[in-house]
């Protein structure tokens, strides 16, 4: 069998403003200890903003997705419009608000921003040619909106409403319905699989969670995904 | 017995400019699956330089090791100075240019740089107390450069001259040597124990690895020390 080779799309590097990094991090962990190979890829663009993660207030400067994104990558990320679904087996979206700032606009606008055109473009192109995509925690709003208007209407999970969160996640679920997608409830010791539409999502960040949780929901993930 | 609190001495945020990103990472999910708590924390001034992690360039701006270091720590990062030795059970310093750039200057001027004199204190504290440190990648020359002209010459490693490297491990080793410690050479799938001194020492990314390689490595580094 050859070896699957898996898209991971970057946000960028820090939870407040790109992806999150233990998630990007394990998900190219459990990638190569299944065997698989991965290449990161990243929009070459500003990113929305830049946030000091020590106070969480946003900072007067600007950096760039895809050369932030080089930094949990060390330095192997190609920029997303070069890139084709077809030269890969799956796609992966770690989250972070980066996913919701910089892929979408989903933190700032909720499910009336935009998304970028990249983004949809290859995200449309994996569900065409039946490849299968994974999300985790607020990635599967990229999913919602990239899909939107489609004749997809995947499953897809942010968190449960009756395990701790910090993040409101009735609300982020009924955005997600209101563009079509169906909103289901999984904690993170859980993840959601929608066969039909081969979309693997799992909460991990969106839940309060250790990172041996983060490890053990990112790791379920990525072994669904290379299943389907 | 009561949870073991290690403190984790970040440099920043990326291999090139801060602390190496997967070896942090997986230094805090293996003190969790472990079931030790950790503090991250950091020097509260600015990097010696921003690395471009696409173009490996040097950029034209200037960023802050602790708030950089926040992004690894999703905020939970203290400044070093702050920072007791005497509240921690062990010390473990990852890898990464900016423990050679951010916490000494090995990068720059090899041995003859200077070190951060709070990083020098701290870790020399942890050496009084007779505490246990840990060290990866190029965190062996911070400890090697804090205990210059102590009487404590410990072994540790930096990697093997009889296995594949992007860096001059034969250089580094001499550099350790001249300041009074004891190199000794060990694969990414070995780690040295100096039981004496309570130092564990792990090449990690100093030799051709991959991620999973990585991670195995911290988790070796990680179990030994919480064992002495």
């Amino acid at each position: 069998m050859a070896q699957k080779n898996i898209a991971v799309l970057l946000a960028g590097s820090g939870v407040y403003d790109g992806s999150e990094i233990h998630e990007a991090v394990f998900t190219l962990l459990a990638l190569d200890e299944a065997g698989a190979s991965y290449q990161c890829v990243a929009p070459d663009k500003p990113q929305f903003h830049v946030v000091n993660h020590l106070t969480g207030e946003p900072m007067s400067e600007s950096r760039n997705v895809l050369v932030e994104s080089a930094r949990i990558a060390r330095g192997k990320v190609k920029a997303l419009k070069d890139m084709k679904a077809i030269d890969f087996d799956a796609l992966i979206i770690p989250g972070g608000f980066g996913a919701a700032k910089n892929l979408n606009e989903w933190a700032i606008k909720g499910p009336d921003g935009a998304i970028d055109p990249d983004v949809k473009a290859f995200i449309l192109d994996f569900m065409r040619l039946n490849k299968p995509i994974g999300a985790m925690c607020m990635g599967p709003t990229v999913v919602a909106k990239a899909l939107a208007g489609s004749d997809y209407h995947p499953q897809l999970t942010v968190g449960s409403t009756a395990a701790p969160s910090p993040y409101d996640i009735a609300a982020v679920s009924a955005g997600m319905e209101l563009l079509g997608s169906k909103a289901v409830m999984r904690t993170v010791q859980q993840i959601e699989v929608d066969v039909m539409h081969k979309i693997v999502t799992a909460p991990c960040y969106m839940m309060e969670a250790s990172i041996s949780d983060i490890r053990l929901n990112t790791k379920q993930l990525v072994d669904a995904l290379l299943k389907l």
